[in-house]
């Protein structure tokens, strides 16, 4: 496809998100506030190379330059669109890597839909999510479309079909408190933890679950955070990663007694998830969360996050 | 509980209804307002005797005055509230029973509500629902409350806790397609029904039907009929389900062919309930559905129903 270069530069911000949020294994995610990844897209006239020329930000050491998922979800693009352009990417990482918060997919996103900005291709939401969940190849060996679509959207997003794919977005309320281990994990940690679920699922296990999720979409989507707390709670996929996550009965058990609605896995963890009322409540339970860490003998970093908007662009 | 007998009688209809809706399995129903019983319930100071002092209507010889779903769901109420009453029940039964329309439930929810109205007990919502519920025993074998949650609160009901039990109701808008074959279901269908279930389920199973019920959800509560209408297919329970259904995949192809959005077993059938956008639409496919019956050699009778109000008097 020929393209009219109508813009040479752009940069776009997309932030971190939780998947699953218990019961919502591969469907739920929330977009959050706690971090963003902002990447600065440069096209010119070319034959479809792609350079990254910059990476910065806290966490830009966990980049690598030659394969990533904006990489990947860019040569995507401009594969399946034939665009006749150059691109040079400088990403600036601030999403923390590998535990749980969507970092990849969020890069991926934020130069998708760069991209999309400055080319007008992809053009439609799903063909945006596509195109990200087709970078997170990379990390995680097939494509994964939850936690883009968060940082694509950002709010509740319910992926609710993958062939063709479908999303919904919804603005929700509610304060979340992340509890981040700092714990190194592996580079195939998606695989790992996909790994240890079990094959077969109990039918009676599977509707308890199932009314969990309904709990949770009710709840959050109409603003009753205690209901939605409730539905957190996943017996299925949580159980069976539990035993992997570092300091897990402990925080999760530390945040309920300090009044969390309800408490997940983020993503694949190892960060946890719990769901507040307040920012009151919230610090509170943070600071249990973290005491939980310690006690355990793990550095942690705890963030009070509200739910994020989409990428969107910061400075073009 | 002494109470003060401020009305002696009142009549109380309630509609029938469609649970699980696909993917929904014991956590989603409709109330339809195909069909309809009234329970005319009067009381007066006595030792909880309970009384069918009469059976009317298209259904009445499949009601068995000694022991229905309405008399246990009273006496279970009488017992737990220890109400100093004597009860005396005239049901008119509108519903065709044994078909998956919720036949049993609905003569419990009118009942209970009836009592509620005459006498503030049981008084909440979910105190009404669980003993409805309790009543469904007599055809059940256990209590179930997806049914009764519809007949009760009307529209969409989605049954997201049992212990402790919380139904959450929506109005919602579609136009419903019902098939009803007239054939003979045995008195433990519902039993049968659910001891043809998988034990265990796919995992990559569970979370394709977790999807779908998301989009059934999302689609019933933004009102994106199409979305929910993709959200009508479950690949667990009616999968194992449907080899015991009088024509069902001829069914389900013609009234697709016809224009359907969504097709499902109504309950564990053997009613199909398919969803459309309008009554034009309903017509064509309940025409066709019909046609695909008498090709399968059955008399059937289809009805177009919009979703229904919760119980409620009609004459006090």
């Amino acid at each position: 496809m020929e393209v009219k270069i109508f813009m040479k530069n752009i940069k776009v911000r997309a932030y971190c998100s939780s998947a699953n949020l218990g019961p919502g294994f591969d469907i739920v995610a929330v977009a959050l506030d706690a971090f963003y990844d902002e990447v600065e897209v440069s096209v010119k006239n070319g034959r479809g190379d792609i350079r990254v020329t910059l990476v910065e930000g806290p966490y830009s050491s966990r980049v690598d330059p030659e394969k990533n998922t904006a990489i990947e979800a860019l040569k995507y693009i401009i594969s399946k669109y034939d665009l006749k352009v150059d691109v040079e990417l400088k990403i600036w990482k601030g999403i923390p890597v590998g535990l749980g918060l969507g970092s990849s997919g969020a890069t991926a996103a934020a130069s998708v839909k760069a991209l999309s900005e400055l080319l007008g291709a992809p053009s439609s939401i799903e063909e945006l999510i596509e195109a990200a969940g087709e970078g997170e190849r990379v990390s995680a060996g097939e494509p994964h479309y939850d936690n883009v679509s968060a940082s694509v959207l950002g709010g509740l997003v319910l992926l609710y079909s993958t062939k063709p794919l479908r999303v919904a977005s919804f603005k929700i309320g509610g304060c979340f408190v992340l509890g981040i281990p700092l714990v190194e994990t592996p580079e195939n940690k998606t695989k790992l933890m996909r790994s240890v679920l079990p094959r077969e699922v109990e039918l009676k296990k599977m509707v308890y679950n199932t009314s969990r999720l309904t709990a949770l979409l009710v709840g959050l989507l109409t603003g009753d955070l205690e209901t939605a707390g409730r539905g957190m709670e996943d017996i299925i996929v949580e159980a069976a990663r539990a035993p992997l996550i570092p300091c897990y009965a402990k925080v999760k058990e530390e945040a309920f007694n300090a009044g969390a609605l309800g408490v997940a896995l983020s993503g694949a963890g190892p960060s946890i998830i719990a769901l507040s009322k307040s920012k009151e409540e919230a610090l509170i339970i943070a600071s249990a969360m973290k005491k939980a860490y310690e006690s355990c003998g793990l550095e942690a970093i705890t963030k009070i996050a509200y739910p994020a908007p989409g990428a969107h662009v910061v400075e073009a």
